[in-house]
């Protein structure tokens, strides 16, 4: 581990949302990270342990107090900036910063599509920056380390993309799964819906409630048929069905999928369980974040609360011929401010899982 | 609606379960229903109201006590009798009342299939009673109404089935989708899993939690896919995944389905979308459980909570060209206890609401 | 049961709130009642099955629609008028509805006060209409049958007052316990803070959270020692502690009491049981909705869900002297809308329990 | 902070349940020690990942393995044992530990009170090691830290003693309040029944429910009265109430308190409360994990979950001439494992947040 001699001064704009307020936890507990700065026009003026109470007490966070400082003034004291805002106003940030030698993270969906034309047809609004597109990097450090070294813009890939990508980018790589036909079912916890006064996300609203939405699209399609086109080499559509369940964080992602080999004998089975078997090790070996269940491990929400890792199972089913894979994260952690941190870690040069383990 | 000049004398087997306990309070509440026996084994002695403490206070329920009656004790009050036992128990206590001239409405999976491989198969045990299964009555009220009211033994649906079964099985019927291909998911609350003292049920386990099981065979498949394959005059295979997630009640199903017929132009999405339409009113246009939601609603478990209704709405993808249908019920309600009182109703020619709105 | 050979008349004004849809709900359900109108500036023109889907089916419902009627179009139609609305607003619409005949039944804490100083000081605006507040009658029915029978307007309890007031009044009223000293402590779910879409009651800000609030002066007291003083026949200060818990609803409440004599002895305490025993068997054994505990068992608020109930139990502690008594009501029904049915069914000379069991 | 140049090597016997599961959680992520054995009768021979499969894929729980050791094992590898045990069971364990030369920690209520008469009047059975007791320190870091530095056995406290003492103590010892008449109650997410298969723990059975239970005798007076009694120099009786409510994790307790002297005017309340004040500084401002909120902050079980503080608010009631003071912890962080890890840095000369901030 390469031991910073002097620490990374980042800032986190719009920390005052849930992916906002993890990145600030994981930023203070970084070993080589200097917090100096949180911008939120809604509480500028107020001490983070007023508006974020939990942070009351710890060290760090003393003398940390919202502000809502320009582009310039950011760029004056940090080296990084974490951008934590809804998309469209992201870009705005985006430039200036980049324009002032600052390296961005942007959490928002604003630089994930490296089609303009593709965001506009998903987002509904016109690409407010599609001149910086080709330049970002989509910040899936599992797939796109080596880019995300090199990026001065990480577009940190949304919450169910990340549940949905890492189980099904290596198996389309390597041609084990048809293209065609993928069917990605979701559930994720209410914190996905962000800290909005909204009657949906009411308590009372999503206890004892389970319910589709965005049926049949939704806009986190955009970014993971781009990124399954290219792992495929060639384009490809899925479906997609998300869900809002009663908790807090997680998502569970339940993929149905095609082998592109029939296997009809116990033999073919074992054979196509081996090839799977064989490339889920390849792909994640050395990826730190990424769990392969054993034996009659499922993935499970709880069991990845507050980390940084996905937990992945599959099973074949000899009845109807399909591989099902499934995932499970912390959507406010590997599917948000954990992600984010975990390209900075790249970015910086530091350990992959600097202050994510 | 026949005014019963006599109450119908019932009884409950096993009625301190999940739908047990949802039964008594249905067949309470009941216009044409006197209850007169409960048992359970391991509370037989106590009242109704310390066991199950909600009904004290419903004057119904003063009088009514647990007992270990022997079928020949219910046999000799009570015309029809509910099981709400364990599967293999049921069918033990189902022949002597039969036997006996009782009428049985059995929710257990006992008498479910036609076939008593299929019963060996997916419940690893012989079948206790298999001469029994070519009078039984799978009751499903939309489906198999007629049968129903003339049946001695009512097989009533598992809540999993219901929900896949209601949106699937006119669709098949009338060959609007490919009997292939057909991928359900669920996602239930806790009390699908019984009033058991097991560590995955408790609180702390499953608040938080959303996991996949019995991935990729659950038990519930075998029913499943009996009414499918008749319905589509063809042996069928589906995909089913279950999931639990912490709610206490509630079944949320989204079907996966591949439409006869593609559909590349408006014209024809517009087309599939009118016989859709047509083929759900058709089948449920006097179905007094089914309501097809309009306009924007999708299904969510909330809205069904504590009543008989299944609601249904549907969306044709033109990026994909699959059908998706999704449905909520309340597994204890539509999904047990009240779907059961729904075939009482048929058989004792009370009006199909009796009792339940 | 009086026959009613016409049914009663009713409105809902403000019935897109939780109390108020507990009210449809109940009124629906209601063999002597016909609901003719609900109102709701937001929802006007909608049907009740689109604002509130939970009611799609059932048969009365069909052809309900929001309206914004004025008073002058309810009394036209309704004789008994429900008002849900907030306080200030309430007595607004009761005016012009007492004025041309209707009967009020108000759910809001605008008459609950004999007192306009007692309301502007804990209300903090004038009262807006102080000349009615001689006329109105607390809507407790175990304590003001008789004159809830009479009323033209019935100012229905709040939640919190309902399961302080049913468990203390009669040790009040009998001298048992001192009017000095009294503690409450009670625990509400997220409904008592109303359908509003706001951040402290989003499911991600109430989960996991338990959180006192109204610290020390909860606007309820003022009814609360309203009542209680006219029990104890002289001013009653008390201490009253809410606080807001994860689940939708449910009150639970504890209140610590000094016996108006000490119990050093086993005799002493034996004594005292039996003269509690017999308080609280002389003031509730004819009332339907009260359940006094026995045995080990003490209120959970589960038991009491969706019930008009309120569920009483206590314990002398001859360690401290103290009594303690903790009951439990749902805070929708026995807490508003139950309650205020229960008042209906006395002023129209219904059963008491009709459309309430 | 004293740098360890060698770990301290600790075992935490018992680390199968929650109490334990967060020892574990704590002792892997802290920098002075080495996790060298987790014992479970039950589990023993699985490695940790599998039982607990949260910490699958943290670096330092790669080899971890559960065993079945005896204190004799243990003490050829551990110099602190923290014993996660029933009471009754933890006593037989520490014996041989502590003659081994091992120090302990023990989670359980076995050595937290001086008098094995209390234990057995509280806990129903001759203390196992009555000996032991006059060595056993209390340990409540804010209150004994010099005691605890120099103990070879600690005590910990119970989750409920730690939010009902932190709060009161400093008033007692100062005698700010009296020490007659007071009251707390206490509501206890789930994780505080323990990892136990039974009935009332089940999601079903706590969802929506709020319940007190173990009125009005609670195990922990025992403790809670042993320190407060030594805090005022007289012996001390209180009423503690607590209640079972739908949360994971969490404690809010509310103390009802009378102060010492009346205050009837704004300059009597305005002087007392400058005492208070003054008092829970003078207490806690060197307590690094006493929060004393400010402003109109009331404690919230969220804003401390997952870490060791304990947030504290208080408010005069000029009404009632009364004192409330409110606390939250994380019952199995503070209530549990952290204030243990927080012994055990007192113990070995670290930093007292070492591993806990």
């Amino acid at each position: 581990m390469p031991v910073a001699a002097k620490k990374v001064r980042v800032a986190v704009v719009g920390a005052s949302g849930y992916s906002g307020e993890e990145l600030v936890r994981l930023l203070l507990a970084h070993p080589h990270v200097e917090l100096c700065a949180l911008t939120s026009r809604q509480y500028a003026g107020k001490p983070l342990s007023q508006v974020l109470p939990w942070f009351a007490g710890h060290p760090a966070a003393k003398s940390l107090r919202f502000t809502d400082s320009t582009p310039e003034h950011l760029m004056a004291s940090a080296s990084v900036v974490f951008l934590a805002l809804p998309h469209g106003v992201a870009a705005e940030f985006a430039r200036p910063l980049l324009d002032g030698g600052c390296k961005v993270i942007d959490l928002s969906a604003d630089f994930r599509l490296r089609s303009a034309d593709v965001y506009q047809q998903f987002y509904g609004q016109a690409h407010p920056a599609p001149d910086l597109l080709a330049e970002a990097v989509y910040g899936l450090p599992e797939v796109h380390a080596a880019a995300i070294r090199n990026a001065r813009l990480v577009a940190s890939p949304g919450c169910y993309p990340t549940s949905v990508l890492l189980p099904l980018l290596p198996l389309l790589r390597e041609g084990l799964v048809k293209p065609t036909g993928i069917i990605a079912t979701s559930l994720s916890g209410v914190s996905g819906a962000g800290r909005k006064a909204e009657l949906p996300y009411l308590f009372v609203e999503c206890n004892e409630s389970a319910r589709p939405y965005s049926v049949p699209r939704h806009r986190h399609l955009s970014e993971m048929e781009q990124e399954l086109s290219a792992a495929a080499g060639l384009p490809v559509l899925m479906q997609f069905t998300p869900h809002l369940i009663p908790m807090s964080r997680g998502i569970l992602t339940t993929l149905h999928l095609a082998p592109a080999q029939h296997f009809n004998t116990e033999l073919e089975m074992a054979e196509l369980a081996a090839r799977i078997t064989r490339c889920y090790h390849n792909a994640y070996e050395h990826a730190p974040f990424v769990r392969l269940l054993c034996g009659d491990a499922l993935p499970d929400t709880k069991q990845v609360a507050r980390t940084n890792f996905l937990d992945l199972a599959w099973r074949l089913d000899p009845r109807t011929g399909r591989l099902l894979v499934m995932s499970a994260i912390d959507n406010i952690v590997k599917g948000a401010g954990g992600q984010a941190v975990q390209s900075l870690n790249l970015i910086c040069g530091f350990e992959e899982t600097a202050g994510l383990l």
